[in-house]
């Protein structure tokens, strides 16, 4: 399997607050981006899934933070699948300083919805050869321990 | 006419900045905040304007800052409608601090797309009777000088 | 002991997504203002607690989402104390539609720092009256129950 | 001169609002990220002038929006300083598209504060290398025309 890259994100002076630290509410959306470009590297646009119909919202999210990122500091934020389920996707991830020392960990669980009809759907039934591959991505990420 | 109450922002901490105070691009959003809320108090629901197919996306903002704002005071930010031809609207804002000062003032344009086309309106011809609202109210806004 | 409101929290436009719902890392940032709005009607002011020397950042995070919030709508967050030890306090919140059902729930953790040397202090030598204050709204919050 | 890179910003799901589009507000935010990534690849670094004792507030901000940008698409903002005089910091912004569309062209304006006091400073007698190099800089991006 090829290497997947992290998320590279240039701390914004506009995600300090008044403490002189990155806001904890922003490291939620760098997971975000670090989601969308782990699956873009590995073959899946969550443009396309939306443009398919299916979307994916937050279902929970959860953020421990172990050190503080400052301005114009460099993250890095890895991402892998530690559950599919074709109704149920959870990723884990890492987000790293510059020094490589680890800033904080975080998880997101998310279902799959119709984008109409907001009913939750089984990926298999609407986007099979897409469900087919995010089981094999799963099965990858599991197997890298 | 009705006295039109300002918005009302209670400073949240993710607004400040490592400068200790509010960052700038807030007041943007407060801006927004301000208009929804005062096309509300004259009978003019954003959300229904969007169910009837129209949207309003912004053309142009400009805001000048002449005073910080701090983490947990007060912001009051009033509206009135400078200029609305069914094609434009602009805006004009005045953000004050709980001492009265003048915090910033602020400009928005607007026109108006079919929601669904993405293509320019003529409100007039798509929502008249909000069209007439309008046009009433900016002549109020006007007169109250 | 005297009832405390929820924050009352007006969706704003700018908290939407192309979902057509509240962004999930909006509610990461009600759940700060709650409990900043949960400390002052409590009689504690975070303004103060920084400004004698103390900050407290979050040191871990979840938020799990039950139903979508959308635009203009009235989002209800209550807060209380699950635990405090004066080395570590943990807040869990219920977010509320305008018609009851629950939106969300969410939890925050906190440590006390130094706000100059950023490190761990024991509130109950730094600021002994406010651990005491801390302890007895902790244990209210218990025997509510 | 050497050739100054624009700024290139992946739109995030965040941005997005419920028109499908980036909010108008980000804007604000990626003309700050250019501004930070324009000094910086000339020289300038705005955390060592913050170290060394002086900040630099948004006076003015503006920007004027001609096509929208969408979820995971790319933007690049270009940057170039249209004023300096020592006292006062004007850039102009030009946000273009994948395809070389123009987005959205903006302007800030900025004043030097002394970081402690919150006094306008000159920064010809605080920090007399920058001013100077900023002179230059100004010169070079004016004879660019």
């Amino acid at each position: 399997m090829e290497e997947i890259r992290p998320l590279v994100h240039r701390v914004s002076y506009f995600e300090t607050d008044q403490m002189g630290i990155v806001h904890h509410s922003n490291y939620i959306r760098w997971l975000e981006d670090a989601r969308t470009d782990y699956m873009k590297q590995r073959g899946v646009s969550y443009r396309e899934i939306e443009a398919m119909g299916v979307i994916m919202p937050v279902v929970s999210v959860a953020c421990s933070y172990k050190q503080s990122a400052h301005f114009d500091e460099l993250a890095f934020v890895s991402t892998r699948i530690r559950f599919f389920s074709g109704v149920r996707l959870v990723y884990d991830y890492e987000v790293s300083g510059e020094d490589g020392a680890l800033l904080a960990t975080g998880t997101s669980e998310h279902c799959f919805l119709d984008r109409e009809t907001r009913k939750p759907i089984h990926l298999k039934r609407k986007l099979p050869r897409l469900c087919e591959l995010m089981e094999r991505l799963a099965e990858e990420d599991k197997t890298e321990d």
